[in-house]
């Protein structure tokens, strides 16, 4: 492992290395609140996860009154909601990012992962990753302890001091430790994820488009290649079949017409219905819309396994077998499985809430010898951190500095809140709002909030104590159903049809982060329709 | 190895397979000439290779006269001119791309390697080859004997029969044996290579940004990491180290401006002066502006050896190291190496003219039971297979059916051509034109007017051997330079500066190959003008 390396800032343009044995230089930093004209030291605001939560968090904070330094394994930001168009050629694939380093050209940026952050001392430990392979990919864990990343455990370590700190790493995919499903079945939550999907579903219609005999291939064996697997029934495994069925119908269709009658598009899902948040017309229109469609949706079925065929064609493209609780031993081939079956507790968050810390103090506070010590306090149910309403973080601190192992005696609860440290996103419960749903929506909400917040806090007009509490306004949800046709509940309206679908486009279009892509989706969406998907493969 | 499977043509929309042990199907064949209103049989042309020659071949061949079949391991073809503004993200990838089945709908396509040519039974050995991640780099030999690539030799393998042949393999990149070459430098004659080259040189800025002291990297490894290395002065050399300056002076310079005190551009070539096909004004005006954009121009070096320097941080974004003639031990470090130095021969033409065949024959000749054999005619220096005017195969036949090994003797040489095979572009030499460059210009003149002669033929306007030999029409040579400049020189005018360069785009834009591209590749240049190049990196 490298050797660990500390800094200390001691102007806003310039980092110092401070050597591992030498006494954390924290001694330069203010802790008083900085005044808006203090030009010389602005507060440094390290924000962890690129995602919804980060990356709207960084772009409303204003660069004027802090220093906004970004850690992230990614260097950009994802527009999630246009992916699954992504990952069938309807658009490019830069078209839904936002590199961080364009955010402004004074952004701050590490790219890597944080490994821990020492809340007494203020800094992150941050495992340098440029490698830009690992970093495409939906990050889900390995095992199921949910340990962090050992596999990309192999970059630089460093630490990062902040004067106040935005968590917003948010939550990894859901595989409920199911065998073979985080080896054999395709995430759909980063552009690397969408980048393999396009290239499989692609490539499989090639292979099965070798003359009859190749390999010995029978058609059978077309059937399962071309039978296309999307377990969990929320909006992104049902946006990524309505656009897989575009693609095929609008596509493929004229350049492998004789495979037609093979391709199959089945939804799988454990509970009794597809896309619960909205109401049953809505709900009955999506299922006639599928139907129409003929994309299979498959409720109550229990994925058990996922597993590479017994192949002819090597592993890459080879066949998959889903045992399904529901037909017993009789496998069913698939030729690609999407898995979007929700989220858990990123391991950054487990590793955070799992261990007691010292509570920052102030320099005032410096001489007492003895700090209290902590805990970060959790949601039972979904093992985010709790928060609340301005998005600090709750401590249950110990009433004696007790051996490791002792009892933790929570006092007063309510008033024990970790200073200049917020969690924001899917990482992120609020105590007083426990059902708040784990979407972009909400994330991109809590994380304006936010930076409103911090940016009146730092003028001095308001402390961030006496802000109003966040509140989360519905917008309310879409879903984009194929050919033309979306479904929008909103908090008192709905829409259905292509009405709906042109609210898709537009909503997403007014929503997308720059200029630039505001300019190129459409475009995309033009040339699509004219000249068809983008269907070169490499 | 998987069996092979054999097919024959019995209707121009179905394919059957014959059994190896079965004789060869050709009974269904009918050699006798096609004509146009014959609409149960058309001739089945097959393309080897969908590079300029292939690629505008199967474009100007009337496919209402001829069935077209493409064999080629990659599915789209690569519009080369623009290939190093993808590599820098001026362009998206796809916007020089033109996929092979979007051709027309009509068009038949294996993916995958031609392995081996029957000229006597008129076959085609095919291994399958849907794997997109292999098809999408350059080739390169593998080991100094120019073998098929055996890395991929994992495919099934079948046989595909044809009417006419229309070889358009290309070459592979030269790299003249050089240790290292083939491992650790980066060619750019495809997609995937630019898309490598793009994603390295972006990795690098990120990893030099670290903060000092991060995995003990010093500002000598910055500089040497921060040094590209293009290794060759022509035109492919050249417009990339142009097009790399350009993305680091207008966009890297302002999100990493503190690591551009360390990036340098050197272009190393053998000869005494790069971008030989320009005279000497022309030349004079491209060493000075690289000389004020800061870019190295070292002729008269020979790179000996390439090696990854015993490096801190990893094989990936490892430093490598050059060994140059001129700097005896001393090696010069550098992060990335563009290795574009020339074509060599490719492996399959190689094989086929190192080895004897049987002539084919009429039907109305089956009956004799021993055939001539025969070698193709091969060009001394180059490697090339020998072609007349019309683009017909020159073989040199034995006159008696001697024992392996025996001493062949050409007889009236000039006079055999082998029926119904034809080589374009890169593979070919024209007997009578033998100082042709292997240019994509001159490549998609030889298609054109091979598809026109063909078109004629097939109308019975024309037999091929009367049609007017081919003549090569000059349509002058240009190069970009970087920094809105380029210089062009034509048969009898020439032109530099910014109306070079309005030229330089005008004439890339007129033969992009779709409307789609024509349309896309003026967006991506404005949007590259006004919001800045592509520089998220997955």
């Amino acid at each position: 492992m490298a050797s660990i390396t500390r800094f200390a800032r001691t102007s806003s343009s310039s980092l110092q290395v401070s050597t591992r044995s030498a006494p954390l230089a924290l001694t330069a930093r203010n802790f008083s609140t900085v005044k808006f004209n203090n030009k010389d030291r602005k507060e440094r605001v390290v924000i962890l996860g690129s995602g919804w939560a980060g990356y709207s968090f960084a772009k409303d904070l204003d660069p004027e009154k802090y220093e906004r330094i970004f850690i992230s394994p990614r260097s950009y930001f994802v527009f999630t909601p246009l992916l699954a168009s992504t990952a069938v050629g309807t658009l490019e694939f830069r078209t839904v990012l936002e590199p961080i380093r364009r955010l402004d050209y004074g952004i701050g940026f590490h790219q890597g992962w944080a490994q821990d952050i020492d809340f007494a001392n203020k800094t992150i430990r941050v495992e340098a990753n440029a490698n830009a392979d690992s970093a495409s990919k939906a990050v889900v864990p390995i095992g199921q302890g949910g340990q962090l990343n050992q596999a990309s455990a192999r970059g630089a370590l460093f630490d990062v001091p902040y004067d106040k700190l935005v968590i917003a790493c948010g939550a990894y995919s859901q595989t409920f430790g199911i065998e073979g499903v985080r080896e054999h079945a395709n995430f759909l939550r980063d552009v690397g994820d969408a980048r393999r999907i396009r290239l499989r579903v692609l490539s499989l219609f090639e292979l099965c488009a070798y003359p009859k005999g190749v390999d010995n291939l029978t058609d059978e064996d077309r059937a399962n290649l071309l039978h296309f697997a999307i377990v969990g029934g929320g909006p992104t495994g049902i946006e990524y079949a309505s656009e897989l069925h575009d693609l095929i119908h609008d596509d493929l269709s004229k350049m492998y017409p004789d495979l037609l009658k093979f391709v199959r598009i089945t939804v799988y899902d454990v509970s009794p219905k597809v896309l619960p948040m909205f109401d049953q017309a809505l709900s009955k229109y999506a299922m006639d819309a599928f139907k129409r469609q003929k994309i299979e949706i498959r409720t109550q079925h229990n994925i058990e396994r996922v597993r590479p065929a017994d192949g002819k064609l090597g592993s890459e493209y080879g066949e998959l077998k889903l045992k399904i609780k529901q037909y017993g031993d009789k496998e069913v081939g698939a030729g690609l499985v999407v898995w979007s079956t929700g989220l858990m507790a990123n391991p950054l968050i487990k590793q955070l809430a799992s261990k007691d810390f010292a509570v920052p103090i102030s320099p005032e506070d410096r001489a007492e010898a003895r700090r209290p010590k902590a805990k970060l306090a959790t949601d039972a149910r979904t093992g985010g951190i709790l928060v609340d309403e301005h998005f600090r973080v709750r401590i249950e601190t110990q009433t004696t500095d007790a051996a490791k192992g002792s009892e933790i005696v929570p006092t007063s609860s309510s008033n024990s809140l970790l200073r200049d440290v917020f969690v924001l996103g899917d990482a992120a419960v609020i105590e007083s709002q426990r059902t708040l749903p784990k979407t972009a929506q909400v994330a991109a909400q809590q994380a304006t909030y936010l930076a409103k917040v911090l940016n009146k806090a730092n003028e001095g007009v308001i402390d961030v104590k006496d802000a109003p509490g966040f509140k989360f306004r519905n917008w309310g949800v879409m879903t984009y159903l194929g050919s033309w046709k979306a479904i929008h509940q909103g908090p008192r309206d709905e829409l259905r049809g292509w009405a709906a679908w042109v609210l898709w486009r537009s909503a997403y279009l007014a929503k997308s982060m720059s200029w630039r892509n505001r300019f190129l989706v459409p475009i995309y969406w033009l040339v699509s329709w004219v000249f068809g998907r983008g269907i070169s493969r490499f």
